[in-house]
């Protein structure tokens, strides 16, 4: 999606992929290559002149060293603190941002004093590498500590551990923003999401039922972080709401899949303002053109007719092979205002047969 | 432009071109071979599951051998007739259009015949491969024809030629529809077009100032024409009004340059709903967003950074060298209605320089 959003603009995109079948292999041309392959690296980097990427995963290493030839963005380092739950969270509470309860975990003894402390249920994570709800185990009683261990204490050696309370919240928003090479910083309206087994399902934006004075305090805590990572590019914020307060879950160094609406819903998508960021362009408009439901599909695609039938009804297939809990496309569904938009969900969500996944925004959308 | 509408509705797509550094190269696979390669032309046939084009002068026969081989939409009938300006304009009489006056031309005692009958001044044109206002000459005074038939008989005898009486006309118009397979039928709202040496220059849709009578009149005619030829994909008629009257112009089978505003402005892009009608899918919501205006650019591309800067200003580089009287790029502003449309274009008219391209949209938008 940020290839074909680059293209309209002249540029030429060439991706980088440990993977030869990659989707972006589709649209561009790709370089297929192991993160740590040095001389592949470097070709690549002399063949290019800014260097982005779209996954939050891409060693820091290894931005670095193409950091040290061509321009990078974000920085190496905005990616290394988002890749670690710990300083990503230090650097929440640093920015005025409060977080759920959390400490840090490398031993089994350490997970016992931070039980004690934190409480339960709580969520033991791995501090780097994890996704979609992977490398996580929650606990509900003492007695979870020791299968816990178990499950991630082998993942903690390598990377470090993570336990935060886990926190009932009432609502999961997430700020879109970018931020400009000359520090200009932009949001789109907040989003609205809903997860099923960790792995984002649907998203609804503007959040609707969302006061000025929460939109207005998420985005002066996304703007915070952005200008104390001196970061450049789209970036998405990840926000707890409990009890009308904001709490920092986690930030994705990148485009995001809560901001994919964003492709027909606003005036400038999160792919092309991301390209522009990179590139030192004009920041593009993030005003939208009313209201917009983003439905994730997740293992497989449904039959595309009843989102093709849909007015103002909008297809994404990546072009990749259908596995269970991989994410293979999305359909935004845009509407001028939210009573269409809540009609049109319930039309094809009973054509899809999908009125579970499409229920929450119904609900809040009536 | 087709296939980056293409890939987010899962298509993988390949593109045949005679000349190697075709832009579409940039954005897929392609194929670089002659029309009439005929080897080269049945191996593509025997990759792909259906064919079309966005080039009207790929021969009719290169596109009935491909239609022995694979479906072609649309079909290659429609694309002879669109193909000779004589066949065109007959099927409009056929069709209850009227258009200018107009006689074939084969000889020099013809042309002097036509202009005896039509009048002066009229236009001699090649039947075929004239695009662009390229394979034209105009004639004012008998004393002409001569020059004329010097220019263009050498053409007419390869091509045949058409004598077209000269319109004065109050205003250009194109109807831009789509028709599916099933025969289901759309059109975008009317967009008013300003040519500049032949050229595209300028288009403004939804066409300003235009009754419901004269759009329902444009849009009877377009689809009776597109039923006549079993039409399935985009094309645009283009229409002359004089004195409230419409007058049949020409044909494009295809989708084309006075559409390119669909992109931004349309809940479904001219080249989404191109791809939906040949492959059989639902076609999309042809409703629009506001007002859009399309500023094309020929020769060579201006300084992006006004269109970027402009609140929903969108981009279109094509990725090809610059060279006189070639289409290069486009940009689209739009705003939500005329009035804001028209504040827009004052301003990215004057950063560009480029005042007096604006100048007819304003005037009308005023």
């Amino acid at each position: 999606m940020l290839a074909l959003a680059a293209s309209p603009l002249g540029l030429r995109t060439l991706v980088v992929d440990p993977v030869a079948d990659s989707c972006a292999g589709q649209v561009t041309d790709l370089v297929t290559a192991e993160w740590g392959d040095a001389a592949a690296l470097a070709e690549f980097a002399g063949r290019v002149d800014a260097v982005t990427f779209d996954f939050e995963n891409v060693p820091a290493a290894t931005a670095e060293r193409l950091a040290a030839q061509v321009a990078v963005h974000p920085n190496p380092r905005a990616l290394a603190v988002a890749q670690d739950r710990l300083s990503e969270k230090t650097l929440f509470r640093e920015s005025g941002l409060n977080t759920p309860e959390f400490a840090a975990v490398d031993s089994r003894d350490d997970l016992a004093a931070a039980v004690e402390r934190i409480g339960l249920p709580a969520i033991l994570k791995t501090r780097r590498l994890g996704y979609d709800g992977k490398g996580q185990f929650r606990l509900k009683t003492p007695a979870d500590i020791d299968a816990a261990w178990a499950a991630l204490g082998e993942a903690g050696a390598k990377h470090g551990l993570i336990l935060e309370a886990f926190v009932p919240f009432d609502r999961e928003l997430s700020v879109l923003a970018v931020r400009g090479r000359d520090g200009e910083f932009r949001t789109w309206p907040l989003t609205r999401n809903w997860h099923v087994d960790g792995v984002l399902s649907l998203s609804l934006a503007p959040a609707p039922g969302t006061s000025d004075e929460l939109e207005q305090a998420a985005v002066a805590q996304a703007r915070a972080i952005a200008e104390r990572l001196d970061y450049v590019g789209v970036f998405a914020l990840e926000l707890f709401v409990r009890n009308g307060e904001l709490l920092g879950n986690e930030m994705a160094p990148r485009v995001h899949n809560s901001g994919h609406w964003t492709i027909e819903g606003a005036h400038t998508s999160q792919f092309e303002n991301h390209v522009r960021a990179v590139l030192g362009l004009p920041l593009g408009d993030t005003g939208v053109r009313g209201a917009s439901a983003m439905l994730n599909w997740i293992g497989e695609l449904p039959d595309p007719a009843p989102v093709l039938a849909t007015a103002d009804g909008h297809w994404h297939d990546y072009g990749k092979e259908a596995r269970p809990g991989r994410k293979v496309g999305h359909a935004t569904i845009c509407a001028s205002d939210a009573g269409s938009l809540r009609a049109k969900l319930v039309e094809v969500g009973a054509g899809l047969g999908r009125e579970e996944q499409v229920a929450p925004a119904i609900d809040v959308l009536g």
